[in-house]
């Protein structure tokens, strides 16, 4: 097989994650030793970049500035909420000829996927010799196919700590607190929060997930029954948490501000968590007793942009990944989605493979069943799959252990 | 002088930090070697401990149980709200003369301080010989005196650093982002935020802090300007955030509910941060143009609690104070608050002293004028006496460098 020559581009797109630079160092760093890589040209701000013809040259970037740049967090070219539809990927295509770009990477989730798909296949039914790699990225870790994503284990390394820390301080001041973690439809980083439990008692007490719905009724009773035993309660919930009729809470609560994907806004405000906060306060209220202590914190944005807090499996995957995305495009005819399968056995070890675009396409990937408990707890066997993602976590102790 | 010898109380007040257990396992390991002390014993939830003679024997704590609890977040031996009154701290007095208590050290902010000073005037007054020493904790870093307190450091870096990751977040995805972040009467946590900018342009671009009332009418025209030149804007606002007529804007928002002290709450609801965004987006929209993106996050609980993250400088002083505390319990008949003293010179180093108890209660330190600028910034000074507190930041690079 010839090696398709040419330029190449590179976007990140979507919400950005504190590992999504270290994917597009990787593939810098590979195209630069790559033949068949002409200029490599990152587009800033996504697909919005490649309409606009808004491009940065990459390969001459000096590598100490790439290596920082691998360590900060968010998209370094800018990222995009943009969702191209046909007529938009007509317009990228057209880009692409008009440039020579004959190798495309985009770093981002399942709508980034579908974008690379269509992309993909105007190209085949123009007849223009195209390579399109998605590289995945996403702290929601809800792609198909994927056994974990790039950008996950950092984000589930910050919800495990800020559990830690907040089951600390819930036990210092006992109360019922309640803690919304970033999620649309799946539960991967809110169920993250139970790394956090080290002894007997420790939080989260509860935990709830979009993928098991949640009345009111059972929110109340699971926080009495908990406040009863332990004089305190430490909530772990998602941002899209739904109830019995299939509506998120958020919904419910009030109609708000839509995205530019149509979505429900869920991040960037308190709403959800100081709602919750007010229905047990206004519920559970003991009679004539002193008042319960009821608080909510939404760990917002920090959770996908802290930095010098990363877990280091998640960024060196995410270098991999960018890597070997441009080693496949000088290998292989096939486009696709890079991909990693867990190897059996006792340690930890994945091996990388190359997944068709619409198998990682659109759809969400959900907490299994069996990852999920009563409706307001996560298994070992979460604890399991996700503890090599997260890396070390930050050693407590506590008088308990007398 | 001969040493007084006796048993001796240990407490943890109000907020915890990241560090306040260093505190107290100076106290405990430093205790051990003091022949004055005989048992060394830790009330469970500060003064309310003392009252209900619910007491931990802290001596023989195993030495590696003790240092794992000096790196966990929070106050070991519990917390406490109640801010005694004189019958209170009479009752406490009484707990001390029971047990043969005769150096009481504990560990808190102003009202912490005013504790002790009251139960000290007591004992001199029933000509009860009793050393009471203040061991100075706030994230808040608002103590007379002091020239800055343990736990400030290590909040203030996590705050620095939130910051640089959603300065980045921000840039990635432009719009206006508004942080709230602790301090009720103080601004130096909020202040801190500017720490995290390193290139032209960087955010916060706008920083709001109790000591320099705020009109919604000055908010507005501070980030419309923002945004017309960057089209971004990231706003760094302490949740005490004052109107010109003295009022919090929390207290202008709404009537929330009050803490044990007689306060508004102000952490552990996202209400401001979502006010404040609804007023940017109600008053900023441009005319028939897109829809500005405005979001807030509220950086809550996590600033006083995220563990494996603090400062070492913080760290170390938090252990010092704990230690220095017992030490002059054995050396003075003077009670005091041990305090830092900043020398002078171009490298960080402090000398640490004794100041009567009533130079620190009840009353808070604000923000020096001329670390304020502007109404809407923080200048180079606080820069300079922030920096070496909260030691190194992470590296960070942009394509903007080039």
């Amino acid at each position: 097989m010839a090696k398709l020559i040419g330029n190449a581009v590179v976007g990140q797109s979507g919400g950005p994650t504190a590992v999504i630079n270290q994917s597009l160092v990787g593939v810098i760093l590979e195209a630069r030793k790559a033949g068949h890589i002409q200029d490599l040209l990152g587009a800033r701000h996504g697909v919005r970049g490649i309409i606009n013809n808004d491009f940065l040259p990459l390969k001459s970037v000096p590598t100490d500035l790439l290596e920082r740049i691998a360590l900060t967090p968010a998209a370094a070219l800018g990222s995009t909420r943009d969702k191209p539809d046909q007529a938009y990927c007509q317009k990228i295509f057209e880009s692409f000829s008009k440039n020579n770009v004959r190798h495309f990477f985009y770093i981002g989730g399942n709508d980034s996927a579908d974008t690379a798909r269509i992309v993909s296949d105007l190209a085949k039914q123009a007849n223009y010799e195209l390579r399109t790699f998605h590289i995945p990225k996403t702290i929601d870790n809800d792609l198909r196919v994927h056994d974990h994503t790039p950008g996950y284990g950092s984000a589930a390394r910050f919800v495990a700590s800020a559990m830690i820390g907040d089951n600390y301080d819930n036990k210092s001041l006992p109360g019922i607190k309640i803690d919304v973690i970033m999620g649309r439809h799946a539960g991967f980083l809110t169920a993250a929060s139970v790394l956090a439990r080290r002894f007997p008692n420790d939080g989260p007490h509860l935990v709830y997930v979009p993928e098991a719905p949640l009345s009111m009724e059972k929110l109340l009773a699971d926080v009495d029954a908990v406040y009863s035993r332990l004089g305190r309660c430490l909530i772990a919930v998602s941002e899209g948490v739904c109830a019995p009729d299939g509506k998120t809470w958020a919904e419910k609560m009030r109609e708000l501000e839509k995205d530019a994907h149509g979505n429900v806004q869920l991040s960037g405000t308190g709403a959800l968590g100081d709602y919750l906060a007010e229905v047990i306060t206004r519920n559970l209220q003991p009679a004539g007793g002193k008042k319960l202590r009821v608080r909510a914190d939404t760990f917002g944005y920090l959770q996908r942009s802290f930095p010098g807090y990363v877990s280091k499996v998640d960024a060196k995957e995410a270098r991999l990944v960018g890597r070997l995305a441009v080693k496949y495009s000088g290998k292989t005819e096939t486009d696709g989605s890079v991909a990693m399968r867990r190897l059996p056995g006792e340690r930890y070890a994945i091996e990388t493979f190359l997944t068709p675009l619409e198998t990682v396409a659109r759809e969400t990937r959900h907490l299994a069943p069996e990852y999920i408990e009563g409706g307001n707890n996560i298994t070992q066997a979460f604890i399991d799959y996700a503890r090599p993602l997260v890396g070390e976590l930050p050693e407590v102790g506590t008088f308990d252990e007398l």
